[in-house]
């Protein structure tokens, strides 16, 4: 078993090292192709890590730049750059003054200059201009989170109101745009990704107007009016990369489960069930393979769900992997785990959780039942007694997260 | 879209045809290799059709023969067997009158005879003879019900309860046993399969009196006695086959699906988690696949749960269908299936549910909202709108659900 806890934390630092910001930044930057003076803006809450690589990698090259990142986020200047840190996950003055700053700065552009635009997560309330007074969209997005509106549905509305989400940014900047992207959005959907301040917008005034009706929102005469103006389709300006998502988790997770002579199988980077039944799922899968004689990785990525019944303290790694030991039970060549690529899982210091087939034995021993521990959403201190909390402490990178089982 | 649905027939066809008791009976009695004599004795929900279709085979060297099944489970006689009807899941009467019966068959038996076996799922209320008083028996399963006692458990108790379950049916049996079994329960086990009449039996009194004793179990001194007396842990004269499980019924569909141009890849025939989880972990399957420009199908077996919210009509197979089918929505290559090898998926008509990428929308035209129905447990109406009921009547067998994604 030694080796496969061995074989786990080596995939474990590998697949997390490959969705550092750092790390996605420097690649995308090795042949970045651009001509002429770079102007950086960076926004979402790695903004501060991304723009430190580009720095490194290009730094001679910025003109100028501006970081815009959540409090406490910052760790110091960089070169010539103009760091804010702003609120999050609700804009403040800081989010609109620091936006303000950045279309002031791509203003006088031409088409023949650069913005290289680093987008992570967190960019919605971070990069942010409304074209309606503040207290209206805060009054608009509380009548959509009482309906029950869905992001989608929030986001279709939010982005006509807004002088910058929906491809807006990029429509009112002049310069060719390189975006340099780090997902946290199964999928990638580009439009979603901070509201999509760079990206073609999938969504139309048409779905903008049923959703108000649909709910009988309650909107001025401005806002209805900006519901009927589109959002951009295309945008000629801009070319983005995807760097960083947990599609790229997955892949170095099987990069390095192969080097280390499992054969790798990526189920899917799209995961969203209930925490717990994607580990009872994932020990289906070990258990009708455990004796197929062949080393295996089941990888499975994506950001699944806890629907709080108790009151411990766990995050849904924790409770996949928890829920996993009790499939797993007995099998001597299986290990689940399951990891946060923020390195932060749920409220606890731990990114995840690792257990093997001895670990609903060493847990009994102690007088613990996983079912039990389960319904009170206590898996950290449960873990905890029997060495299966992964503490990476925090990574500075989003990507979501990454489970696999290992098969020997 | 025609296509794939054709193809998902195909496969339940076929697969169910795999698992049905002829067919399997007719299979394992191929090359049965016993000499002589032989006595039949059937027990079970499928006993009947795995007694006739033995019958077919090899009625001409039965010699004496006895089936046990559920109340209206018996089709008509059969040659010179004697058919009984008797309770299920509680034992009664008759299970009582019907087991002594096999018992008074097999008692003046030799070594050189042979008894032909057929066990299905069932066969522990329907094959039973308590070595205490009915009464007390019953009292102790509630007792061990109310406190929440598992399966396991349970039986590790009543077996030793019992002079026929936990391998002492065969112990008491002079003759050679062929025992054919249709398994309903995951990963086969074979002293758990109708409580394991004729298998060398894994638990231990140790274990029975450590249970008694966790829950303060109220037992009688002859009961208390019995609890210290051991199982037999090895049985010369049995001889074991399962020639009807999931594992078939799921090597089934992959063969189908293989012939049919898909790449198969059985994740697992012990599922067991949340239905509608399980829903949603094969669509984030299918998502992340969907593009791979490969015919896939990806099959997963087992039984899940079902966690009631609502009050309307469902099953666990229906549920997991309408689940993925919000998963699967606007892909335009892709179909999930589930269904029941019963052919009834919980309280319905129907065997499971069948959904593809438009699926979603065409409820939504309905005005059906997919989490509300989840919410309603309402899955049958749901899918009855849609054509996403699959209806294949009662089958005669039960061998747990089959889950397929199908990507063209």
């Amino acid at each position: 078993m030694d080796r496969l806890w061995q074989d786990a934390n080596a995939i474990i630092s590998s697949s997390l090292k490959a969705v550092l910001p750092d790390e996605a930044v420097h690649q995308a930057l090795e042949n970045h192709g651009m001509q002429g003076d770079i102007y950086l803006l960076a926004v979402g809450k790695a903004a501060w890590q991304m723009a430190n690589a580009a720095y490194e990698s290009i730094g001679q090259s910025i003109r100028d730049g501006i970081v815009i990142t959540k409090y406490d986020h910052s760790q110091g200047p960089i070169g010539n750059l103009t760091i804010y840190e702003a609120g999050h996950p609700v804009s403040d003055d800081n989010s609109y003054a620091a936006t303000q700053a950045a279309l002031d700065m791509v203003a006088g552009l031409s088409a023949d200059d650069n913005v290289l635009f680093l987008i992570s997560g967190g960019g919605s309330a971070l990069f942010e201009k409304p074209l309606i007074p503040a207290a209206e969209m805060q009054d608009i997005t509380r009548q959509l989170l009482a309906c029950g509106a869905d992001i989608v549905e929030m986001n279709t509305v939010r982005k006509r109101l807004s002088a910058v989400k929906g491809g807006r940014f990029a429509e009112a900047c002049p310069a060719k745009i390189n975006a340099v992207v780090l997902s946290d959005i199964l999928g990638d959907p580009l439009d979603m990704i901070a509201s999509g301040p760079a990206a073609p917008d999938a969504s139309t005034c048409e779905q903008a107007m049923a959703i108000a009706e649909k709910y009988s929102l309650r909107l001025s005469a401005e806002a209805l009016s900006l519901l009927s103006k589109e959002t951009p389709k295309q945008l000629d300006n801009v070319e983005s990369h995807v760097v960083g998502s947990v599609k790229h988790l997955c892949t170095a997770a099987a990069v390095k489960a192969e080097e280390l002579g499992y054969e790798p199988c990526i189920l899917t980077d799209q995961l969203c069930c209930e925490a717990r039944d994607a580990g009872s799922f994932l020990a289906s899968i070990a258990k009708s393979h455990a004796c197929d004689g062949k080393a295996l990785a089941f990888i499975a990525g994506g950001e699944t769900v806890v629907h709080l019944t108790g009151k411990g303290k766990g995050g849904r790694n924790q409770e996949l992997a928890l829920a996993a030991a009790e499939g797993i039970a007995g099998l001597d060549n299986v290990l689940v785990f399951s990891a946060g690529s923020d390195g932060t899982d749920g409220p606890t210091d731990a990114a995840g959780g690792m257990v093997d087939g001895y670990t609903a034995a060493r847990l009994a021993d102690k007088g613990i039942r996983i079912s039990d521990v389960l319904a009170e959403n206590d898996a950290y201190n449960a873990l905890g007694t029997v060495d299966g909390l992964i503490m990476t402490g925090p990574t500075g990178t989003n990507v979501n997260d990454v489970a696999v089982v290992l098969i020997s």
